[in-house]
């Protein structure tokens, strides 16, 4: 994200996130997290990430235990499911604010993950970064409506081809066989966000594999190695 | 969504979106459409619903038709599969500006509805108006992270149930039996947004009609007779 606050600053953005993130140091608004360790964000807070990575995660407030769907081999979970919806990186806002009927939460995904916090009237201070903030948001809405597009795939194969090459398009790096995604994801968090099991997850991301259309770095990233030929693959 | 253009306008909000609809008349800017026709869309313009409602699709720009994951019983279709993503009402603006891997589209969901369209730069000449528009995608970012929480539920009749439950929480209207969704909704296009199909979608809202948490009205449309109990059902 690029913020500007005056004529000066407009060409120099970082200028004005630095201002905006040494606020934060000054009023103590700011923190670092651990891995995994969970944000307390709350609704009418803004947070950007300054450091690191966040992971945003929505669980049913409770599962609906008693449905039997007649077909599904594995029991209800007793556990609420929580389902992975993101990432946000580092110059990106979030903020939490609809719940029901699922908690949303945000998680540091990587270790040291620094967030400064404000609230939405402290953008009064800063117009143009209040601005740049909604441009975020207007564009993170976008990226989610590709989402639900992925997820509507009927097949579990496709909802997971789509997704990973949605995550690769948005955060991915380049690396010696094409994009990298950057941040680590378990069979588990994957079936979470396409509503699959982490069993078949694993069973079709080594599909994937052989087929040729990802690849799994030495650290377990996964990246997809052709990424003009998968293109071109759905393009047929 | 609320708009004020000046600090007498502020407490009428109706009279900001009526003097834009106005100038959208008079600069030949508007359009009625016939249910289900498309919405030429471009990315760069935004636009507003003055009456009727805008259906969001997405699909894929074309399937991955040699995948096989060894166990759906049905053949990838060579149709791409259109993804529901859901509606716009009256009072909202909307976008499609992200495209790869899917073709995002909106269509009329029902007769006559009127849109009105402006460039972002248009929009220079309201500013508060801008910042509802923003209010409005920055809500309905929001919305989205819940639907995503729903799709990542790993069992299709808790998709099915919490998808309903989010659409009538948010569209819902007060009718005889609890709460109404004032839109038609086919099962197909339930199952694109889920991630079924429609047999499975007709077979599952079967289930839940039995058990009472939803009903049909004799119009087809969807209620939850038990908003209350479904919410209560879920705090268990």
């Amino acid at each position: 994200m690029h913020f500007s606050e005056n004529s000066a600053e407009a060409s120099r953005p970082f200028l004005t996130w630095q201002r905006i993130i040494d606020w934060g140091h000054t009023h103590y608004r700011d923190r670092i997290f651990r891995k995994d360790e969970r944000v307390p964000a709350r609704p009418g807070l803004l947070y950007l990430v300054n450091k690191g990575a966040i992971r945003l995660v929505g669980a049913a407030q409770s599962s609906i235990v008693n449905f039997d769907d007649g077909e599904s081999s594995e029991p209800p979970s007793d556990l609420p499911e929580e389902a992975f919806l993101g990432f946000v990186d580092a110059g990106q806002p979030f903020e939490i604010v609809a719940q029901s009927p699922f908690n949303l939460q945000a998680y540091a995904h990587v270790d040291r993950t620094e967030v400064v916090w404000m609230y939405w009237h402290d953008l009064d201070n800063w117009p143009h970064f209040r601005k740049e903030v909604y441009e975020s948001f207007r564009y993170q809405h976008q990226r989610k409506l590709l989402w639900l597009s992925a997820l509507g795939q009927r097949r579990t194969i496709e909802r997971l081809m789509n997704f990973l090459t949605l995550l690769i398009e948005e955060y991915g790096e380049p690396c010696e066989n094409g994009y990298c995604l950057p941040y680590l994801l378990t069979h588990a968090q994957i079936g979470s966000a396409i509503g699959s099991t982490r069993v078949t997850v694993t069973r079709l991301m080594g599909k994937l594999r052989r087929q040729g259309l990802i690849s799994i770095q030495e650290d377990n990233l996964i990246c997809m190695p052709h990424w003009e030929t998968a293109k071109n693959y759905k393009e047929k």
